[in-house]
């Protein structure tokens, strides 16, 4: 039998995670990646998702090759980086493809700025690059987001149908370097108290500098927090990016015929406030679809970061938007023990997740039945595969 | 067979809280509650437990009475009650125990103002009242956190081997008002980051003035946050109250023996790491004791508390004092639908834990097989009982 305690260290809803963990007992993960391109990620000192300016243009496109062609060939050479030099959470995602070769792979464009080297991309209606949340406009307008959440729907539907027809499990990931920050003015333009909640790719967090760029938005709009709680696409429009009402959409259309996992932290929970504002203002009849069937699925370092709250930021949108379960779960890696140097990093607070490396790390584990030690060594050869 | 999963929401640790459900199964619970007085508790807007600064006094006498009398007699009428007018958790340590009625009670003085009317109360050696924590010498000095440490100690070692004979794990709960102001104090004493991570009995917390009365300790005193993380029991002396070494003592002698719960949110995280801090110095050997045999149990009160974060402070002190695992796990108690407004306010923030409320909620959840919304009546009943 599997030990499945042993894969995971953190749980919240522990009744709806042990539910949805029988679900998915036998399936076959199928690994969606949803990504995109915010110009908030140049603003300084928010992202640490790429050694550089111009390298942070490229992080979404070279995960997206990563995973398609096992090397990013918009990249001279490795995977996207920390400046603290650990490597980017793609090594963990290409180690779980490594490990389950029938995992299918769809990337998902919703406004990448390069396009990357993939044919069998999907671009959804709706995709654009999105501005930098301090604009106040991060998007063209409302009927974009709306578009973007709708293309999502059609395509978690269809998603979502012919994995519960073929013994699939759906895991939606994202790639959207600045993501933390946009998940930020989201869930702001929402009301939620979320300033010293969400994540971060760097230890000491930058809530200061992504508030910062935040409420510029607010002041650019002439508007205050929690104005689009009533307008939540509004409120993307205005303060987030082009994954969240894609990603929304898929997510809620998928969950009406499979277990669906959002891999990734306070990006996903953002997405999940989303989800619970379209319900609870009737833009979503709650019927329609099976909240309990969409569970958050995140590393260790993202629920055990102390800059963060991920189950304060749950009961949060739960008490705004409730009843919506906001359930995580967290997969126990740890990279105390590796070889190098470079992932040692994330014991220190670098990177933490992204490309949905926690999702990915247990289903992973889950499917192969391995333990997160034994896991380790195929993460360490995609790294060496990748970066060395 | 009992269904764990609806009694507990979060989880951290997930093997080992599995591991530790199991070495319980089956077992009766034994009850002590180490009761004591700070005078932190009356530094303005620290704390909600109890109405007036009169009746803070009371508060902790109160709940030993409660438990053992089925009334506080020093009390007029009622419970000690938060200023919002809610009851405060006696309550649901009171059902508990009329759930249970063969769960032995012991009531440990570690410095009470005012002696309850309670023949079987166990006095230990070195109990006294402690001054504030803005004075920098909470208690008389390090020799007598040490004998606190060595009683509680010596009385753990034997009440876990009792429990061991006799079919029983031990629950160790604590009333202390002002106690979470004492564990900021007792953190940031060892160095750990724990300024905004430590909860509290009202809403919007008061980490302010909590850092406040703890800075002037340390300006007493002419030291710095992390000054005593090398002689933990001196930085109790300076900045802790009496529980805490008390308790690591009992709980560390009585986890050679028996499962031990922690009931309490980040005041028993404080005492776990005093705990963690003494087996890294030395001053534990730490194959005399069984850490894995240590759990703390909360409330989802605590552990969904967005001004506080549990899993963020046990990582902190993991990272600073492991390996020594920080567990939790919180009892699903929910009160929006109870009856009664008073109890209705725990649902927006006031109360939260104290008394042991999530460790004994749990312990009649898992003993009785009920679930949280069957045991609810029985706290309102208590409530009808006590208060009304």
């Amino acid at each position: 039998m599997v030990n499945i305690n042993k894969k995971l260290i953190g749980v919240y809803h522990l009744e709806i995670i042990n539910d949805f963990l029988n679900s998915i007992n036998g399936l076959t993960p199928y690994f969606s990646l949803v990504a995109a391109y915010t110009a908030t990620v140049q603003i300084p000192g928010v992202s640490g998702a790429g050694i550089t300016s111009e390298l942070r243009e490229l992080t979404a496109t070279a995960d997206v090759e990563i995973l398609a062609l096992g090397k990013a060939v918009c990249l001279q050479e490795g995977v996207p980086s920390n400046p603290s030099g650990a490597p980017g959470p793609s090594i963990i995602t290409h180690a779980a493809f490594k490990l389950i070769p029938e995992m299918t792979y769809l990337p998902i464009d919703v406004g990448l700025k390069i396009m990357p080297a993939v044919k069998s991309i999907v671009k959804l209606e709706g995709a654009s690059q999105a501005k930098a949340v301090s604009s106040g406009q991060a998007l063209e307008n409302e009927a974009q987001a709306q578009k973007l959440f709708y293309s999502g729907w059609k395509l978690g539907v269809k998603l979502g149908s012919e994995c519960a027809n073929s013994g699939h499990y759906l895991i939606i990931a994202e790639t959207i370097p600045g993501g933390t920050t946009t998940a930020l003015g989201l869930l702001l333009a929402l009301g939620i108290n979320a300033e010293e909640l969400v994540s971060s790719s760097m230890p000491g967090n930058a809530h200061h500098l992504k508030l910062e760029a935040v409420k510029q938005g607010f002041q650019a709009l002439g508007k205050e927090k929690g104005a689009f709680a009533k307008t939540p696409l509004a409120g993307v429009a205005a303060l987030g990016d082009t994954m969240q009402p894609a990603v929304a959409g898929m997510a809620m259309g998928a969950s009406i015929h499979c277990p669906v996992m959002l891999g990734g932290g306070t990006q996903m929970a953002a997405v999940v406030a989303l989800a619970a504002a379209l319900v609870k203002n009737g833009e979503v009849d709650r019927t329609r679809i099976k909240p309990e069937n969409i569970a958050l699925v995140t590393t260790r370092w993202v629920s055990e970061d102390a800059t963060a709250d991920l189950s304060g930021l749950g009961a949060a949108i739960e008490t705004k938007f409730g009843p919506f379960p906001v359930c995580y779960m967290s997969a126990n890696l740890d990279f105390s023990q590796s070889k190098y140097p470079g992932m040692r990093q994330y014991e220190l607070g670098f990177v933490k997740e992204g490309v949905g490396a926690g999702a990915a790390a247990l289903a992973a584990m889950l499917t192969k039945n391995l333990d997160p030690d034994e896991f380790l060594p195929y993460i360490e050869r995609s790294y060496e595969q990748l970066c060395l």
